[in-house]
């Protein structure tokens, strides 16, 4: 695997979900694989859970890890060509990313959506730029448009507590009051439809995704109605992609809490996190047994380390 | 030991200074033990000391350790219950944390005192909740009202330099220009009283600490009296718990310099670092041979490792 | 090797390049050197090059590696002898550098000049407090008039390029819009000179560097004169010493682009990097071959493992 970016750049889904679960049962199968590599992580934008998974996942193989907070322990990075550079912005992509291909044999990424231009956003700059110039495997840790090492989470998570192998997996628009990138949600859409699944969408008016990876999906505009009978319930706020970058703060009743899981008893429900608790999901959901955010959570190491063993050319056995 | 967060997770005060002492002698005697095994250092306030030290502890036991600076590296955390997280948090303790948790097999929290709410404060909010979600085991890196990876390097400082077996212990508080927590001084106090010795504490009126920490301590108001004979000064400012989180910056009399020491003439001077000199301890004596703030700090590296080696199951051969 | 400040500190300058280039073939060789061995990366300022290829260094030989932003991770440090510590700086260096002394076995640490003060920045405050009270060997990851790991991968460079034994070296100076040190044209004049190969060094007038790091040196007023049959140039901006700290951000024909190498056209073009595109450098002549700008940037990790190597006491077989 050159990258990992995407869904496309994955031969086999159910292979890597089955790594993924394999790993997780023994963790440390492959732990000299990764010796005298070193995995650069570089961060754009703050992180939590993607931070502490990959860092741990690559342990596990063995490697090394090499963080960079862009503009916190460097320096603010230029992206545009061309230009000349007397403002405030020191070094220019062109130069820090083949330096830090030098130093890495993979280099993670993560760079948001600044929400400002879609087609700026949509064309990927920043993760394009590590893959034309870094000589090295990138893998994404969230793009300005996917997030495919939380959906790989949430595929091998689906994996783990689907009852039926045909489950029915909604995925919902909930509130906000910020406006928030539609990588996750694009992400999962995707990845869902690649593995075969059935999607239904509910969102607000106006919040449809871009079809490139809805495609598929059902489209639906009553929450309620989506989520009968839903046997996976995947939560979260995504900014609009038609009146880029504009949010809906104050459609609460979109705020998904027990009541809403009334016609969908059996239902679990999934968040990436972070979550904005009785904004986005309720106490009374998040604090149930319908919860499963933690355990999503978890799964970001194995898929994170599944990806990982792939590019260092290791296969984990069952 | 599940955890470690004051000496009363300690069952044996004794065995863990000798632990430390003999660890000190051979770092690396156990450094396979913590093989595979992941130290998480989770960081609401900045550190130093606490944090290259129980980082270089962590490697002399073979373990990886991951670093969070919360709210640098990641998002601000809403810790109370029950919120409408329709503010500037972005993330709720009750996910953060399990979340950590399922990353690390042990966990390292610092999170400082407000200084605006005893009570809040004194129930020690943060890191009871690292305790009661992150489902792993725990080491304050200090906490509102302790700091006892200081405490038990601090016993293993005394133990080493003492000449008597009941040395005369003094606490003394010094001025400073900031409110600063009582931790230090009352987890100083408990693990002084609670190893068997006896304790003089001199404050100015209005600084006594909470009796929990202090009961059986000789409280003192007349500094140069309390001091008169000591063999071990330990020096600290804190601010008020009586009219909490008051200061007395204008009290200068109370900075320990050579003065302070005549009637004390084999008065070893300890501080838990960072110090401001010449206010809280006189440049005549942090140079001269009676201070022994560096060799104290040395030994906050193997006061960790003897936590973490207790934690891991382990045990020093002296 | 007890510390690495300067090419003074060089017993064996063409050695050193040699190991440099001998571990760019083999890097793992040593990779058992450094088990239990520490290395702490202290940053007073920012550093993207410096810390990824002096942490990979350090992971090729087997250490382990403790970062430490000051003022981020920690707390502002007073460096000045004697004062009354009631303003903003929490801790005096007189303790933390001996207490960093205490966790680590080889001190990196990267202290900007101020460009305020001449003398201060001269005198090397930051470095030499390391030196005096550290107790450990120090690693300058560039200091207020030096940066010797650059300097060692620049003779690394020029030794992989160059086609005659006595290749012509320029150094030019180019415009910039902030005040930058002079720490990487020093060292760079002087490890040059210290080699035994010849240097012209262009600027406009008043920008002449100190003589203590240019003795020897030929120095041009006139670019397009002095960069005529140049095998190398290399290009940095940097403040004016006698006028010290000024700019001159208006002299934009000094920009080094393709029209200044038709009288060089076999010349490699070498920055230290950050580099200011279309300011310092044009991109005709960063995207063309003969800018080895990158090649440099890779064997800062060479030069900073020959560096360590020396200090551990191993030697690296050709």
């Amino acid at each position: 695997m050159k990258q990992f970016t995407s869904v496309h750049d994955v031969a086999d889904i159910q292979a890597l979900i089955q790594s993924s679960l394999a790993i997780k049962k023994d963790p440390f199968a492959n732990n000299n694989l990764g010796k005298n590599k070193t995995l650069g992580l570089v961060f754009f934008n703050p992180s939590l859970r993607t931070r502490m998974s990959t860092q741990k996942a690559a342990y596990n193989l063995g490697m090394h890890v090499m963080m960079l907070n862009i503009d916190k322990d460097s320096w603010a990075l230029e992206t545009r060509d061309g230009v000349v550079m007397d403002g405030d912005k020191v070094e220019h992509a062109r130069e820090a990313i083949p330096v830090m291909g030098q130093y890495c044999d993979i280099i993670g990424v993560r760079s948001f959506a600044g929400l400002q231009n879609r087609q700026s956003d949509y064309t990927e700059e920043v993760l394009n730029q590590f893959i034309a110039l870094s000589g090295k495997p990138i893998v994404s840790l969230e793009s300005a448009t996917r997030h495919p090492l939380q959906s790989l989470a949430d595929l091998a998570t689906i994996e783990e507590y689907k009852q039926t192998s045909k489950p029915k997996i909604v995925m919902t628009w909930a509130p906000h009051i910020k406006a928030l990138p539609q990588a996750v949600p694009n992400s999962f859409a995707e990845w869902v439809l690649a593995t075969g699944y059935d999607l239904s969408i509910a969102q607000p008016h106006g919040f449809e995704l871009a079809e490139e990876f809805t495609q598929g999906a059902t489209v639906e505009y009553d929450q309620t109605k989506a989520l009968e009978n839903a046997d996976f319930i995947y939560v979260k706020n995504w900014s609009s992609y038609k009146d880029y970058g504009q949010t809906a703060s104050h459609l609460r009743s979109w705020t998904v809490d027990q009541s809403k899981l009334v016609h969908a008893p059996q239902a679990k429900v999934m968040h990436c996190l972070p979550v904005r608790r009785n904004l986005v999901i309720a106490d009374d959901v998040l604090d149930s047994p319908a919860s499963i955010v933690i355990q999503q959570a978890a799964n970001r190491e194995f898929a994170a380390q599944a990806v990982l063993l792939k590019m260092l050319g290791g296969i984990q056995k069952a």
